[in-house]
C-alpha cells in the first residue's frame, strides 16, 4: 500500500520551554506541515508514504529533505529549486496564555513551484491514497492549481483521495476558499473536518453548530456530516473534537461517519507536551485504519489514540507506533512504565 | 501619564527546571525587584514609567540598567556606585515541594544609598503616580528614609501615592515594619496588601481573620478594608486572593474597594510557569486601571488577568501586553492557539 | 546507627524534558539503583550509611563512585574491578504516554563479583541494618550469592534486615524468583512490597487481590500482610499504593503492619517530575522512622511524605531533608514559597 | 554630540559553536545589521547615537526594537509596519571550513519603507553625524532612495556623513552599485572601504590592485586613498586590512589617510569568536576618534584595537568600552585576567 | 555506481565542550562507525550507497536506522536483531590533553550477528565496490566470518574491493589480526593503511619506520606500499599521514600509490572541531576518486581535502559536499564568509 | 601520609564559552578556591587531605560540602555557620580580550569565622603537611589569625608548612600584606611564589627583576629565591612561570630551589581551556612531588606537567590522575586519542 501526500513543509522555531518568543536567546527548530507529518506517521505504521512538495537548494532544504527521508518517506519525486523554505515562529502557551504562531511563508518554493516541476502520472500510477490537507491549496494560487492537477491525476489511477479541510484565515478569505475547495470536492472521497471547517470552506452551514467555541453538539455534527455526505457524494467524513481546557489541558475526541454508521470515540484528557499535529496524526492513522479495513469504531478509536498520543510529543512528527497506539486504545492510559 | 516607582533591583539565579539548588550546574539569571516589575509591566502598557535605584558600577550593574533600557523604561536618575547588586537564589517547587529563596542582599548599592544620591524634585516635578512596596523601607533605615523624602516629594507635586504593604519576616520585625510604614501611611492615597499584612505591617488587626491560610473571608477583609480606609483616609485598597493548591497550581484573584464599592474579581486557576512577580504584575494593572479611570470592576478584572498572565511567563517582569489581558478579561481562557 | 546496602549502580540515560529516545541529541546522567538511593536518602537524614557494589576501573566507574561520596555515603568497602557498569535509557512519559526503560546491564560489575570481592565481616560487625531490594538478587546467580551471604553474615552480628520485593519480569521468571528469595526470607525482619510482589516473589497469592490494576484493596492488602508476617515470620510490612493516573499525575500513600497495627497513611496527589526512586526512598525513610523508634503512624507519614517529595526532584537520589519531609506530613503541602 | 545611522535590522539565526546548519537542532539568535552595530557601539563609549530603520509589528519587530533599547540607542525615530523582519542563517566555520550566510531578507519593512514614514527634517536636525553603509542602498531601490534623502538632509543640516561602501554581490550588481552609489558620493565626507570596494563600488581602479586576496599591497592603496580623495572631494578615508589565515585565525589592521596623512595601524592577530561586526565596529570607533579630535595615529589605534576586541565577542554587537580599547591599544594583549 | 560498506554502528556519548568524561551531567550522541561514515560520505557526494550491518529492536536500533535513511544510505538489506547497540563514550581532549574513549561494544547486534541475516547475493550483485574496515572482523569471530563471505560474494560479482586496515590494539591482538586479514588480502583491490598498520596487521615490516611517531619517511612509506602491492597483488593503496601536534591542532596529508606512480598531497593544518571520521572520511573521497577515473593527484587531493574539512566537523558524519572539498582542494583554506 | 589545607571556597559564576557577563542569560556553577584545590588534587593523586573552612547552613554551603566529600577530601572539621558563601563572577577571555573576575565575597563565613570554631589540635595531631595560600590570610583580620594559629599548631605537631605567596591587590595594600605575612614566614618550609610575589608580600626586592611583565629572567629569579632562602630560611621554593600570550594562549613552566641545586623545566604551550586552578594545582603537585621523596627535577615535572594539564580542564579543580600527568612529563604531548 503505498500513500501521496503533497504540500508545504516549514521550519517551526519555538521558544526553549514555555518562553514567550521576546525571551529567546535560541530557538528549536522543528520540521513539519500537515501532510509531511500525515506521510511521516503512516511511514512509521509501516506504510509507504511518497510526499510531494518543493525544496530550495540551500541548507535548509537539504535538512528539510534528510528529514523527510530520515522518517522513511519517500522523497524522490520531491522537486528542487525556489526562492526559500517558508517558516513560523511558534510560541508555547501555558494555562491561560494561548500559544501564538507568527507566519513568514510568503514566496516558499512550494506556493511557486508549478505543474512541471512534478511528474504526476509517475506520483500517482502506483498509489493507493492521496491526501491533502486545505492548507495547500490556500497557500497560493499555484499551489492551488497543482493540488487539483495531483487529484485528477489521483482520479486517473483510481486512487482514493482524502482532504482535511483545515480552514486558515491568514491563508485566504472564507469566499476565496469556497471558490477553491468547492470545485476540488468532486475529487474527494473522504472529508476531514468539523462544522466549523464545513461552513467556511465548504459554504455547508447548520443554524444548531454555534461556531468558535468547545461545545460539541454531536447530534448537529451528525447532520452536518449526513448533509456533506449528499452533497459532496463523500464515502467517509470525520472530525476531532477538542475540547481548549487551557493552553496545557485539552480534551480530544472524534466523530466518524462511514456512511452508514456514525461512531463517537473516547475521549481524553490530555496534558499537552506540543499540540501541533495532532489534526494531521489524526489523519495519518484515519488513513491507516482504512486502508486496514478496520471498522469504523476500530479506525476511530486507533486514530484518536494516535493523535492524542501526538501531542504528548515535542515537534510536528508523530513518533508513536502501532503498537503504541493500540496499548493505549486497548485501555491502558495509565502512563506506567513500560520497562 | 509618568509613573515614578523606586526600589532595589536584584538578579535571581534559577536551577533549570525544576532542579534543586544543589542540583545545578548551571543558573538562569533573571532580574527583577518588585518595582522595577511596576515600571516594566506599565511601560508594556504604554505608561512612561521611570525606576529610581541605585546600582554599581560594574558589569551586574551594566545589565541591570540594560535589561531596564530594554523594557522601555526610563533610568536617567538611577544613581550609580556602592558595593554590590542584591542577589537571590530561587529553587522552583513542584507539586508538594514548596519553592525557595535564598536572599543574599546585604550591603547592596541601593540599601546603602543616601539622599544626595536623587534630585528628588526633578524626579517628581512631571510624574503623576508614585509606587513604591514594603519591601524598599524594610531593607534598611537608608532605604526607609529615601522612601519619607521620595513620598513627601510626591505629595509636594500632587503626585498619587500607591504602597504595596508585602511583609517580608526575613528583613524586618513586626515592630520595625509598623514603626517605619505607618508614619509613611499619612502621605498613601493607594494601599494593596491583605488581611495578613493590614495586621504586620499596620497593625490592624480583625480578629476574624485567620493568618497564614488560604481561605480568604471576603466579608472580614471587606470589613478590614474599610477599617484601613478610615484610618489611613486611604482612597483605593486592593488586595490579591491567592489559593495555593500546590507549588504547580494556584487559584488567583482579588479583592477591591475604591472607598464606595467593592469588587471581588473572576478567579483564575493557574498551572504556574513562575509565580514570582505576580503581585507587582497586579499592581503596575491596577494603577493603569485607576490611571485610565477605568471602572473598579474593569480595573480589578484587567489587574487580576494581567497578573494570572504574569505567572505564565518565566522570569521577573509581566511580559504582557495590554490586548493579551484584555482578550484574557474578555473571557478567552481556552488557550487556543493564535495564529 | 548505620545501615548497610548492597546493589548495582546503573547511569541512567535520560532525554531531557519530555523527548522521546529517538529525539534525543543529548542525553542527561542521572546516578542510582534502589540500594543507592536507599543509602543516599538515609545519609541526607543524617544516617550512617555504607553500600556495597563493584564497579569498574573506568571514568564511569569514578563517577559513580564520586557521586556516592558526594552524598556522604561510605564507600570503602566497595569492590573494583570488572568489565562495565550498567546502564539504562529512559524516556520520561507524559500524560497518555507512559514512560518507558530500555535496560543494558548484563555483564556488569557487579553482576559478575564474587564473594571474595567483599569483607563480609568487617561490613556488617558495626551495622545496625541490612537492606537490600529484590533486583539485587535478579540480576545473577553470583549477586543472589552475595545477597545470601550477606544476609547470614547481618544476622551473625544481629543486624536487622529489611528486603524491598521489587519484582522485575525483565530480570527473571516468576519461579526463578522464588526459588531464590524464599530461601532468602528466613533471614528478613522488615518485608517492603505489595500483594503482586508477594504472589509473583514469594508465591503468596490472595483471591481478592486483582492483580495489574490501581484499585488497592486495602482489606486484602490487609490479609496479605497477616499472611506474610505468618509464613515467614515477619515484624514489619509495608507497601506503598500508587495510583497511576497519568504519566504526569500519580497519586500515593502507603500501608503498615507491625504485627500488631495496620496503619493506611494520607494520600498524596502529585505531579510528577521524576517518579524515579520512589520506592527507594520510601524503604529508605520506612527504616529511617523504625530505627529512630518513631510509631507506626508517624513511621508511614514520614515515609510516605519523603517518598512523595522524592517524585517532584530530578534524578534517582531523595535530595530532601528530615525537615521538609516533617514540614510535608505536618500538613502543608500548599506549595507556598518559603522564603 | 548625536550620531544618526540607517539601515536594515535583522536576526540572524546561528548553530551552536562549529555545528553545520543542517546538524542544528537549535539555533542561537543575535540581532545585528551595520549601522545598527555602528549605533550601538558608539552608545557604549558614551555618544548619544540614533538608528532609522522599520520594523515590522509582531513579536520579532518587539524584540529588535528592545534589543536596540538595550543599547542606549534612541529609537524614537524608528517606523513601524511593513511585512517582515529579514533574517539570515550563519554557519560558524572551524579552521579550513569557511563561514557562511545564507540570507532570507526580501521584503523585509525596511526595504520596502517609503520616505514619508520618516521625518527627516526632525532625524537630523540635532545631529553631528550620519553614517549608512553600502548595504542599506542595496537591499532595495526604496531604500536607496532613503539614503539620498537623509544624505540631503544631512547636510542641509551641515552634519558630517560618513559612508562604508561594503560591496554585497548578493545584493546587487556591480553596474546597479555603481549607478546608485557615485552620484550618492557627492554628499560624503568620510568614506571606508578597500580597494576592492573602491572598484567594485565606485568604478576607481588601481592597476596595482589584484583583488580577492590578502595581501595588502600599501602603496598601492595609499594611491587608491589620493585618487578617491581627489574625485570625490573627501576629507577622511579608511580601510580595515583584513588576513584571512583560516576560519579560526586572522590578522587585522587598518589604513587611514585625512587627506594629509597616512597611517597604517599595529597588526593584531586574532582567534576568533564571531568575525561578524568589525567592520561597522571600525567604523564606530573611527567616528568616535573623529568626532573626538584625536589626531590621525590615535583614531586608528583606537578603532583598529576597538574592532578587534569585537571579534573576540559573540553577537553583532561590539560589547567594549572605551577603557577596554584603551587598555588593548595601549598594548596590553596579553590577555591576563582582570581582577 | 554503488558502493557497499559492512560494519558496526555505534552511538558515541561525549560530555559537552572539552568536559572529562567525569564533569559531564549530559553527553551529546552521535552515531557512527567507520563504514557507515564512508556509506554517508559517499552517499554526500551523489554516490548510491548501502550498509551492512545488523542493528537491535529497540529504540536504539531505530535512531541507528533512522540516522543512515538521514544521510540517504540505501538500509534495506541491515538486519534487525541481537542484544544490543555498541556504543562508547569519547573525551574531547584539549591542547596536551589528550582525547580518550571508553569503548562498551561486547555483545553488539553486529557482533553475534551470523550469515544467515544476510543475502550476500542480493547485496553484492548491482554494486560496484565494496569496503570495509580492519575494525569489523576484529569484533568477533562471527564478524571475520561476514567479512569473508561478503568479500567472496564481492569477487563473484567483479566488485572493487578495499579495506582501511585500521588495527585497533583494544580489540585483537597482532597474532589475530595477522591470521584473520592476511588471508583476507587475496580479495583486496584496494588497500589503505599506513605503515604502521601494514606491520601489525599484514605483517610487513620496513625496518627504516619507527612505529609510534609522526615523523613520516616518505621514502620508507614508497618501499612499504611497493612491497605490499608485490605481497598482495593491490591495485591501488594509499595511506593518511597525520601528525598530532596537540588535542586540538593536527596537521594532515596523504600518501597514494596506484602501482605505477606516488603522489605526496598537499599537508592541512587543522585546528580540530573533531577528529573522528578522518580516516573513514580518507576512504570515501579516496573510493570517489577512483570509481569517477580521477587521477592519482586529484583523487589525493580530493581525498585529502574531504577528509580535513571532516576535522572540522562534530560528529562522525563527513557532512561536507562535493563542492565544499573542490572549493579546498582549489587552494582557498582562507576560511573566508561564504555569503 | 595527610595534608591540611585551610582557605576559603567560593562559587564561580561564568558565562558559557566566551560568553561576556553581560551577554549571560545563563552561568555555569564552579567551586573552588586555591587550597580547595590543592586538597583536591592531592585527594586525585591517592593522598588523604583535609580541608579547613566555614561553610554557611544553606544550600549554598550544603553544594560546597558535596563538592569536597564528591573529590574525597574530608571534610569532618569544616565549620558551619556565619552569613554566606564568598562568589564571584568569571568571564572567560578570549585571544586580545582578557578574562574578568568581579568579587563578591565580603562577609563570607570563612572571613567571619573565629578560633574556636576548629579544633587545631585534632586538624594537625595527625597530619604531614599544611598548606596556605596568602588569599587566607588577606581576607579579613579573622581569617589571618586563623592562619597564625592553624601553623602554630602544625609547626607544634611537626607539620612541614607551604605557602603560596599569591599577592591579590584587591583583597589588600603591600603594606598590610607584608605586616601580616613576613611574621607568618618563620614557620614555612616551603615557599611558592616569583620573584613580583616576593617584593609585594615578603618585600624582598631584586634590582632586576622588572615586574609585570612575561620576560622571566632565570637567573634573576635564581637570585631571589637564594635570597628568600636565607631570609626566611627556606627548604624549598617553587614558582610557576605562565608567559600570557593572549588570553587564549598561554606558555607555561617553572623553577624549583630546594636549597641545593635549581630547576628549570620543560615549558608547554597551552591552548587554554580555563586557567583558572593552574597555580594550586602546581602547590599540589609539588607537595605530591616532595612528600613521595622525589628528586627536584622529578617534582618539578610533575608539578609543571599537572598544572599544564589543569589549564585544559574546565573548572577550577584539577581532574587529572598521576597517570596522566606522568605520560605528559613522559613526553607525549601530541594529544593522540587514547582508546
Amino acid at each position: 500500500m503505498k500513500v501521496v501526500t503533497m504540500g508545504e513543509m516549514m521550519i517551526r522555531f519555538m521558544p526553549k520551554g514555555n518562553l514567550r518568543i521576546e525571551q529567546a536567546t535560541e530557538f528549536e527548530a522543528y520540521y513539519g506541515g500537515d501532510e509531511a507529518i500525515v506521510a511521516a506517521s503512516l511511514s512509521k505504521f509501516g506504510i509507504d508514504s511518497r510526499y510531494i512538495t518543493k525544496l530550495p537548494y540551500n541548507p535548509l532544504g537539504e535538512i528539510a529533505l534528510a528529514k523527510l527521508r530520515e522518517q522513511g518517506i519517500d522523497t524522490k519525486f520531491i522537486a528542487r529549486g525556489g526562492k526559500r523554505l517558508g517558516l513560523n515562529f511558534y510560541e508555547n502557551g501555558a494555562s491561560v496564555r494561548p500559544s501564538y504562531v507568527l507566519y513568514d511563508r510568503k514566496n516558499s518554493a512550494i506556493s511557486e513551484a508549478v505543474p512541471s516541476d512534478f511528474d504526476f502520472d509517475a506520483i500517482f500510477c502506483d498509489a493507493d491514497w492521496f491526501h491533502v490537507s486545505g492548507i495547500t491549496p490556500a497557500i497560493s494560487d499555484n499551489a492551488a492549481e497543482l493540488v487539483k492537477i495531483a487529484m485528477q491525476t489521483a482520479k486517473k489511477y483510481n486512487v482514493t483521495v482524502s482532504v482535511d479541510l483545515n480552514y486558515r484565515s491568514k491563508l485566504w478569505s472564507i469566499e476565496k476558499a469556497q471558490s477553491v475547495m468547492i470545485p476540488l470536492m468532486e475529487y474527494v472521497d473522504v472529508c476531514i473536518g468539523g462544522a466549523e471547517d464545513a461552513e467556511k470552506v465548504l459554504g455547508y452551514k447548520n443554524p444548531n453548530i454555534v461556531l468558535g467555541g468547545d461545545e460539541h453538539d454531536i447530534e448537529a455534527y451528525k447532520e452536518v456530516f449526513k448533509g456533506l455526505k449528499e452533497k459532496f457524494s463523500l464515502k467517509y467524513i470525520a472530525s476531532t473534537l477538542r475540547e481548549s481546557h487551557s493552553a496545557s489541558d485539552n480534551s480530544w475526541a472524534a466523530l466518524l461517519y462511514d456512511g452508514n454508521e456514525f461512531y463517537h470515540t473516547k475521549k481524553y484528557k490530555i496534558h499537552l507536551v506540543d499540540r501541533g499535529g495532532g489534526g494531521a496524526s489524526f489523519s495519518a492513522a484515519l488513513i491507516y485504519g482504512i486502508l486496514n479495513g478496520f471498522d469504523i469504531a476500530k479506525t476511530g478509536e486507533f486514530a484518536v489514540a494516535a493523535s492524542a498520543l501526538k501531542q504528548t510529543i515535542m515537534g510536528d512528527f508523530n513518533l508513536t507506533t502501532k503498537e503504541e497506539t493500540e496499548r493505549l486504545m486497548g485501555g491502558d492510559a495509565s502512563g506506567r512504565v513500560q520497562r
